[in-house]
Order: C-alpha cells, then structure tokens, then sequence
C-alpha cells in the first residue's frame, strides 16, 4: 500500500494547511488522493527542475477549490517553489498558495481555475494544441498528455457542453478528465439538483467512458490505462467519498469547504495511521514522490537529446519563444505604407481581415478561429486549412457555436504554448464569454479576441445583437487591452500590439460598417500603442473632439463643420484607454489639451468620464439600448452624429 | 394539404419581408414553416384578443433569427397589433418586427430572443411556472404547453446544457423544443463543428426525443402527439431542409441570413405554386388561420367562466397582478424599527436573509433559488419547501452550479407571470449569467438577482472569486438596478424595491463579512430608494466622503478621523446609482454637495466619475485584481482603510 501512503500525505496536508489557515476546501483533495497518487505515480510525466518543458504532461485542477490538493503534489514531488513553509502560509498575503491555483504563483501550476467549468474547457484547448504541436513537430518532440480534474460543478456549469462537444468532434484522445464523482455539491447530494447519466452524456458527444472506485489503485490504473488506450478524449467517472480519511464527516457536505477541525483531525490521523506532526512528510514517503520527479528528469533529458539532434529545433524553439516580431514589424510597415496611399474604406472588420493575411503570413504559430460567424468576423485568411480531427496541421478552427468554450480553448492554447489563438465573435456576445476574458486577463495569456459588429452600426439586427454597454464592461476588466481602431491603419496597428503582447490578452473591437482611412500620413510609428493621439491638431484650438472606432470619422466632419464656422477644433483618435492610461501624464496633458472636450463614442459615457473627460465636458454616445433598423437611421435616431458634436461644442465654447 | 398552403403563407410573407428590408433571415421560417403551421393547427391554444391570457400555450422562437416565422404566423393569427403594414416595415426604425423578437413590442411575442441558447433556458422556466402554478391553482385554471422551436446554434450554446439538465432533473413535461435540424450553421455544414448525438444527449438528461421529416405533416403531429403523452419533456427532431421552397438555394448555408434576391423569390412563388403578390394572402388561408384563432378564443372564454366561478379567483388574480405591496409595506416597516432598535451587526447577505423573512410571508408569490450555494447566499427562508419532480409547490430552487440556466430560467419564471423570482450567486459569477441578466434588462423583467461575497471583503478565496470590476461592469447594463445596501435597513430597503420594480431588474450586492448598522434613526422612509443620501452631515461640510455597502462603515471611521482633527466630513451613503440618478438634479446636488468628495468602494473607480466625482475628487478603491488572504490584510494590502481616506480628505481640503 505505497500509494496508499502517498496519498495519505496529501490528505494530511490538506488538512493541515487548510486548519492552519481556518479557510479552504479538504473533501476533494482527501477523496481524490488515491486517484491523484495512482495518475502521478504510474503515468504522469513531469520534471519539477523544469516546470516549462514543453513535452511534459499537464494536469489541470478544474475543481480549483481543491487547490491543496495540486499544492501538496508540488511539495511532495520537490518544486524547489513549493516548500513546506509554502503550504504553512497556504491563503495568506503573499504565499503561492492562494485559495485557488493562481497561474503564475507556482511552477506546477498549469492554469488559473476556481471558477468552474473553466479547468476542463481549458484543457481542451491544451490537449488541442498537444495535437496540433504533434502535426508540425511529430512526435518525437510532441508526445504528452493532458489529465483534468473535474467535480460535479465543473460537469453542470455550461462551459462543459461547449468543451466536451468541440473535444468530441476533434476527437482530442490526449485528453482524460478524471470526474470526482462523489455524489455531493455544497447544498447537498447531486440528487438535489441533477439527474444527468453523465457517462451516457459523455459517449453522445464522442467520448469513451469508464468508470473506477476512487480508492482501489489497481482499478484507478486500470481505468486510465483504457483511457490512454482508447482514440477518443476520455471520462473516468471515480467513485470517490469526499473528505476519504476524516472518519465522522467523509461522504458528507460539511467536509467540502470548511477546516475540519482539530478533533476531526487528530481522529483522521488514527483513522490513516499517520503519527507525524503536522505538515510533517517521512522521508520514504518523500523519496517516493521523488521518483516520480526522478522519472521525469530522465524523459526530459531524453527530449533534450532528441530536441538537440532535430533539424528544426531552431524552427521549434522560435514557436515556443513567441519571436518573429521584427519580421512582422517589417511586413506591417510596408503594408501601411501601401494603405497610407491607398487610403481605402473599409469596415474595420475588413481591414482586420488583410492585416491578418500580413500576421499569419508572418507568424506561422498563429491560430485562428470563430465561434460560427467566419463569414462576418473575417478572421480566416487566404490558405488557412481547417483543424479537424484527420488533420491537426491546420490552422483555423471551426469552434461551433460555442463562444465561451473558444474563449477558454484559446487560453488553453495559449498556456500550452507554441501557438498564438485569436478567435471572433460579435462583441454583444462577450458577456457570453466574459468569464474566460476575465481568466486571459488574470493569467496574463496574451490571446486575442476579434470582436465585430461593434456598435449600432449593425443595424437591423436590432438591439440584442448591439453592444451599447461592452466597452464600458471590457474597459473595466483589468489587464485587458481593448482597442477600437478607427480605420485600416489604426486595425493593422492594433494586431501588431496583440501580437507584441505577452502577458496581456488584446480585444479588438471592429466595425461592421465601411469606415474611411482617416491617418492621412506616412507615418511609421505605432500611433495606435499610445493609446490616444492627435489626428487633427490646428494650433490654438478651442475645442478637442475625441472619438474612436467609427465615430472618428464623425469627429472629423465635426471639426469641418466647426472650423466652417471659424471654430478651431482638434481632433483626437483614442482607439485605447488602457494603452492611453499607460503613457507619461505630460502626453496625455499635451493630446486632451487645456480646451473643452467633447468625447464621441456609439456607447454608454461610462468609463470616458476620468481618463478622458473632465467634469463639464460634452459626450456624445447612447443612452440606452439600441434598436432594429439601418444603421444611419440608427444614428441619426440616437443623435450620434456630427451636427450633434459641433453644437454641443459650440456650447462649451460659449460657456 | 391545406396545411402546406397556410405554411406557404409563412415562407411567402418571409421572403417579402426579408427581401423588402433587404436584410435578415428567410432560412428558418421556411424550413420550419411547416412544423410551425402543425403545431399551431393542431396543437397550440391561444387567443389573439388577449395575448396575455394567463392559460395560453407559450411559443418561445428560441432561434430568434428566425423572428419572421413569429411575425408572420401571428399577423396570420389576426394579433391586432401585427397587421401587413408591419411586416412591411420588419427591421425598420418604430416598426415592432424588429431584427429579433422583442419582448413588448407585440402581443404575441412571449420574450426577446436572438442571442442563442437563451430562448430555450428561458421556455424551462417558463415550463417550470406553468407546474409550478398548476399545483397552486390546479389544472382547472393552469393547463397549458410551452414550445420551443430551437436551432443548432441553441443547442452548441453552453447554456442548453443548464437548461436541459435542469428540465431533466424537474420532470417538465409540459415542455416541447422542436428542433429545427437543419444541418446548417453559418459556416457551413453542421459537420464542421460538432459530432454530437443530439437525441442521446437529451435523453442522458432524462427526456424524451422522437424524429419527423420537417416537412410531412402527418409526422410532425404524431411525433408532438408522441411529444405530449410522455411524461418527460421532449426534444423533437426535426428533419428540416433549410429554406425550404427557395429551389436553388434551400438546403445551403447562403440561404440563413440574407434575402434571396428578385430572381430566386420569383422562382419560389413557381415552386410553391403562389401567385399571390408581395405581402398578398389569399382569404381562405387567413380563414384557416383564423379557425385556430377562434378555436383558442373558445377555449379562453371556457377558462374566463371556470376562473370567475373559482372560490380562488381574487387569489389568482392577485398574484398575476404582483399586488401585496402595501402589505409588504407594513410589514417592512415594522422590521426595520426593529433593526434601528437592535442595531445588529451582520453581513448584509445575513439581512438579506432577515428581510426576505419578510418578503416571503407577506407575498406569497416569491420564488426562490440558488446556483448551488444556499448556505452562502443565504436565500432560502425558514418554510421554503423545495421544488421537485414530485412536488411542484414548494418555493424554493435548487438550480445546481447552473448560474446563466438559473438567470435565464428566472426570466422565464417571471414572464410566465404569477411568481416572483430570485436567485443567488457569488457577485464574481455574475459574469457566467451576464447575458440573461443584460434580457432581463433589455425586456424590463423584474426579476432579482442576490450577489453575495462581493468584493475582497470575502477574502481567502482569492482573485477568482473577488469582484473588482462587476459593480463597474453591472452598473453600465441599462435599465438594471445595482443596489449595494450598506447595513440591515438598507438591505431590507432594498428588497423592497425589488418587489415594487414593475419592468427593471434588481441586483442586490452584499457582503459575506459582517458590518454595523449605520442607519441609527428610526426615519421610516425608504432612504435607499433616493440611491444616495447624507448619513452624517455637519452643517458647513469641508468635504463629503461618499460610500457604498461595506466600505460605508470606513467612511464613517474616515469622518470620526477627521472630526479629531477639526474637520467637518459629511458621509453619504449610496447604494444605487441608478436610483440616484433618477432623482432631481436639486436633490442629487444637495446631496453630493460643492465640497470636495472623496469615493470608497472596494472596486475600481470606473462608472464613479461622472455621477457622483468630479475632475480632481478622491477615490479609495482597487486598480487591480485581488488577492487570497483573510479580509482584513486584504484590506490594509490594498489601501482602503479609513485613514486613507482620510489622508485623501485632508489633501483635498488643502489644495
């Protein structure tokens, strides 16, 4: 009973950390330890020495409550990060042990998870691009595994269906999620709230499925070995008793997600015959845990060899470096150039189309996508192959309908690293895939998000389908980069910033409708990185009109009809708040100017009071929801139009 | 096949409509022109004359694309408010055919669909009202059918998932979705992007399925005659040939969402043998349309004489009326005398919990619920039985880790009518129902929504679980109310708007730490209800320090500070900004005062500008994400402590 051992030193750490902290969740940990034991123990490949060894397996705990239990496998596995006196400060100010698995804080932790659903759909995304890796790569450098973690939570939440779906259909047999199927949520047993044949759920979307005690190690290998044996993704349903080893309340919900207490404890510890003090690991127990670690070394260094024999690891190594800036810059400066003199109108949706032709010609580890509108995103360029199950070299990837899955299978990409995911939806659908934006953004995993048909400029399609509150909502998230750019130069500018990105993700936010190129000039540098900057600048002005997106060229018929009347107006282009506010204050001072300002923007006002707009400042947007109609019926209807700013201008003249 | 023709008319007035706005969907209508033509001959009872007949059979148009297919069959129907002119003017501005259904517009739209999955999650509750009232009512008075005609793209949202688990789970067999399995989605085959076996899924989930050729009458009335005599709800499939009588081009992808062009509508008044003109319908097709008209009014007039012979009429009518608040009134006013007697110290989820003591004995028509956290959310009352498959009158919902089903199936609760919904969830999670929510707003549904743990104030659980963007994000949703109560009386304040609210949803944002009651006078009047009022305020104020929920309490330790140091802070306290905004600019400037102000909010500063700052006013508040540690060192971490509120004051005074 080795095994047994080493997964009672997860269940004591569990504990421990989790009294000593009087916070956090022991039932998954203590009930999922034997199944965690077995995974590691027999299959897991890993090297702590190297926590981003692009071959090594990945697993991810999407029952991020259950974070102890990652912690404690770190600890005991030797990540020289993870020390005993990490688990002590397990939820305190500043451990790398926070309540849930925080990516970033520890080398062994793949991903950040805790809200759920997001783990497995994210691991869709990872076992994807184990795929496609292998496609370009083969498998002598390509050949890895990715293990989830799931709970009942995780298999409710909406996000499962999205991932579970797209998993089948691209027949991803990397991936094996281990269901901690305990029978109890936190108001009760599931019977409160489903009655889901989850293996017959699974097997309709293409999954083998399989079933194991949760605490008979032979039947948890056996289970995983049909697993890895099967061509489709994999669901083991583990019959587990949540909080295994805390005698009196294992198998009930009490023991999620509160301390158990010091009695509790100390009859678990007869309960386990563990006679160590707290936190307290026998060092046989370690030197088990350390092979495992052992094993791996030898597999990486194994890579290494195969890596350093490869005729393409320079190839390889660039994709996983994320290099290529410098051919991109270059491509992107003569295709600017070229638009400079072609001054074309065009949506910006369009225009994102051809700076994509220059990015995926110039990065071939670019993957693209869309959740269904192909056709209306225009994120698919000239020669891009769909991925499909026959074939993973492709490079764009029909997600379906799913906005929220793509959303967590780009992150999942991302963090699995060799590739850079962008993937696009109508930017009303965010909030469908906001939580996964909210993840990018925590992460810092620089994906990036095509995000058309921004405003009521749509038109017909009326007011479900119109942002009027996104940008205030995107703009609110942190680490997160939104950027409207108002023509082609300013679209081809801001992929070149998503690109560049490394530990931001980049929303892009683009016009259904024709729009004109308003940067008039040759100019080289990346105005669009500054944020904001004069586009219209006569000296003296009276009044500084700032806009972005399509309501810059309204800005600018604005200043016309201003300067008609003998009104000096400037014209501001801001296609980036975030980028703006990043800049050195005397800029920000020198583009908004001393004069009056009226901002200019198809949405809500909030978010442009602040960084933008001074108390008293004039703005010129929605309201309200929008409405179904053409869309210059629309703007008219709403007031958003250049008759509109020049009058409210000339009143903060006047005032 | 007297039927084909009435469905002609449907495909007819499609193509005219789409083609005459030169804009919008004509694929569905045609292909499910004629299950929809079965199912109103045959099945549905309704009665044009009084759209909101409480009895009516309920048709939700979950692929709201297709809104023609609604907008034809009920200016067939005779709706008084959907005459030609309108068809005429679909997708145009003031017309009430707008791009997708809109709730309120006409009165036999049942709710706003468009972004996909939410009709179907909607049409759950819907059905789960519709047993939830008939064990209330019995079936003398409730006997009615909820239909939902469903896309692909429906089923590929994650949402579906939460919605068909949960109508498995509840046994709704009142409920129908018509599955218009076309094959199609926008990029093309549905081969692209899933391999899922619908009918397997559904019936993992515990319903019911059966197939029919989309297009053979006598199949489609036996599989919803199959449909209804099982007890389960029912998935129908239905194998329908999209666009069905446009002869070059049904069956493709081009024909779902653009108009068909002169030539090709030519070609399919030829193959349909309709010789009528644009937006011409042969009397004898209205007559038949108008015998299921005659045949719903019949049954109305049978349900008026059961109901008006009820011994139980008052009741039902009262709770279709949503009446009671004045008995509610009473009620709270005695409770909050309490409160300022006690003055109790508690988390304002705990007050919540206190109040809706309240609001559930005085209105018998609350209907409440949580996405798996009732401990946490603490809504469920002492009494509140749950709803079950076995035991449709309880009134409490266990809606398991399904947020966005909960939120959607809310608004199908309410606007079945008869019951007032809430539900529960951590504030961060608002996120996962955001789209529902933005339909509560969009259609003025007055549901409520109890957001616990919402800020850092909860602590070790860390930034997955922390709000710091939401309040921001909530708050620029239009026509929600944000209310972010500050003690118990504010909180039960709150609950009382909630229950008045006629057509705006209410989210409530409340605290897991405890806090002090700040209200100390027995003032009677509904102060929350003005959004921001003075709590402390000296006379000749030098600044006005201005607070929400659990950052109150800091302001007012920030003002003790101040006092000791001769300085004369006046607090407001403003749980809604919404609110406040209504109120007359004379109020609000009263209130806010000219000196200068300082913000505390644990959240980000955006959406405070504008409202309630001005250019160079103070902020206590978060820049970033949070962090896992108890509440308290997150708090000092993060600077909101009353002396730095007060070091801000004094600065602003100096300056």
């Amino acid at each position: 009973m080795a095994e047994r051992a080493m997964a009672n030193a997860i269940r004591a750490l569990t504990m421990d950390a989790v009294q000593a902290a009087n916070s956090g969740h022991p039932g998954m940990p203590m009930g999922m330890a034997d199944v965690a034991t077995v995974l590691f123990d027999r299959f897991m490949r890993i090297d702590p020495a190297d926590p981003r060894w692009p071959d090594r397996d990945r697993l991810v705990l999407s029952a991020g409550h259950g974070s102890m239990l990652l912690y404690a496998i770190n600890h005991l596995l030797g990540y020289a990060d993870m020390p005993v006196e990490e688990l002590k400060r397990f939820r305190q100010l500043g451990a790398l042990t926070a309540g849930h698995p925080e990516y970033g804080h520890a080398g062994g932790i793949e991903v950040t998870t805790g809200p759920l659903g997001q783990g497995i759909a994210t691991a869709v995304g990872m076992a994807l691009a184990e795929r496609m890796a292998e496609a370009r790569w083969g498998s002598e450098l390509v050949d890895h595994w990715t293990y989830v973690i799931a709970g009942d939570g995780c298999l409710m939440e909406g996000i499962s269906h999205e991932a579970i779906d797209l998993a089948g259909h691209l027949g991803l047999g990397r991936l094996i999620v281990l269901w901690d199927d305990n029978k109890i949520t936190i108001d009760g047993g599931t019977e409160l709230s489903t009655s889901t044949d989850q293996r017959a759920r699974f097997a309709a979307a293409g999954w083998h499925t399989v079933a194991c005690d949760a605490h008979e190690p032979e039947e948890i290998a056996a289970a995983i070995e049909a697993a890895r044996a099967d061509p489709r993704p994999s669901l083991i349903a583990c019959n587990s008793i949540i909080g295994w080893g805390a005698p009196s309340k294992q198998g009930g919900h009490d023991v999620h997600g509160a301390p158990l207490g010091a009695d509790e404890i100390a009859a678990a510890r007869g309960y386990l015959e563990w006679p160590h003090e707290p936190f307290v690991i026998a060092p046989e127990i370690y030197e088990k845990w350390h092979a495992i670690a052992r094993r791996g070394a030898e597999a990486r260094a194994a890579w290494q060899a195969r890596l350093a024999a490869s005729p393409r690891r320079a190839a390889f190594e660039a994709a996983q470096a994320r290099v290529g800036e410098e051919a991109l810059a270059k491509a992107m400066d003569s295709y600017k150039a070229q638009l400079s003199a072609d001054m074309p109108k065009f949506a910006t949706r369009k225009a994102s189309e051809m700076a994509l032709a220059v990015v995926n010609t110039a990065l071939p580890e670019t993957i693209g996508g869309s959740a269904d509108l192909t056709g209306s995103n225009l994120t698919r360029t000239k020669g891009m192959r769909p991925v499909t199950r026959a074939d993973y070299g492709g490079r764009y990837i029909h997600f379906g309908i799913r906005e929220h899955g793509m959303a967590a299978a780009m992150n999942g990409i991302a963090l699995h690293g060799g590739f850079r995911p962008y993937g696009g939806t109508f930017l009303a659908f965010a909030d469908y895939l906001r939580p996964a934006i909210r993840l990018s953004a925590l992460m810092g995993v620089p994906v990036t998000y095509v995000m058309t048909h921004d405003s009521i400029g749509l038109g017909e399609d009326g007011p479900t389908h119109q942002p009027v509150e996104h940008l205030a909502s995107l703009r609110a998230i942190p680490n997160l980069t939104v950027i409207r750019p108002a023509d082609a130069v300013e679209t081809a500018e801001a992929w070149q910033i998503a690109m560049t990105a490394t530990a931001t993700p980049t929303l892009l936010v683009l016009s259904r409708q024709n729009l004109p190129t308003v940067r008039d000039t040759h100019e080289q540098a990346n105005l669009t990185a500054r944020g904001a900057y004069p586009l219209r600048g006569p000296a003296r002005r009276q009044v500084t009109l700032i806009a972005t997106g399509s309501e810059v060229e309204i800005a600018l018929a604005a200043a016309d009809l201003l300067e008609a009347g003998g009104i000096r107006a400037a014209v501001v282009s801001a296609p980036s708040f975030e980028l703006f506010a990043a800049q050195p204050e005397a800029y920000r001072a020198e583009v908004l100017g001393e004069a009056p300002r009226v901002g200019v923007e198809a949405a809500i006002r909030q978010g442009w009071d602040g960084p933008i707009l001074r108390t008293g400042d004039g703005f010129v947007g929605m309201t309200g929801f929008g409405a179904s109609a053409p869309a210059p019926d629309l703007y008219r209807h709403f007031g958003i139009t250049a008759e509109a700013v020049a009058d409210i201008a000339r009143k903060l003249i006047k005032e």
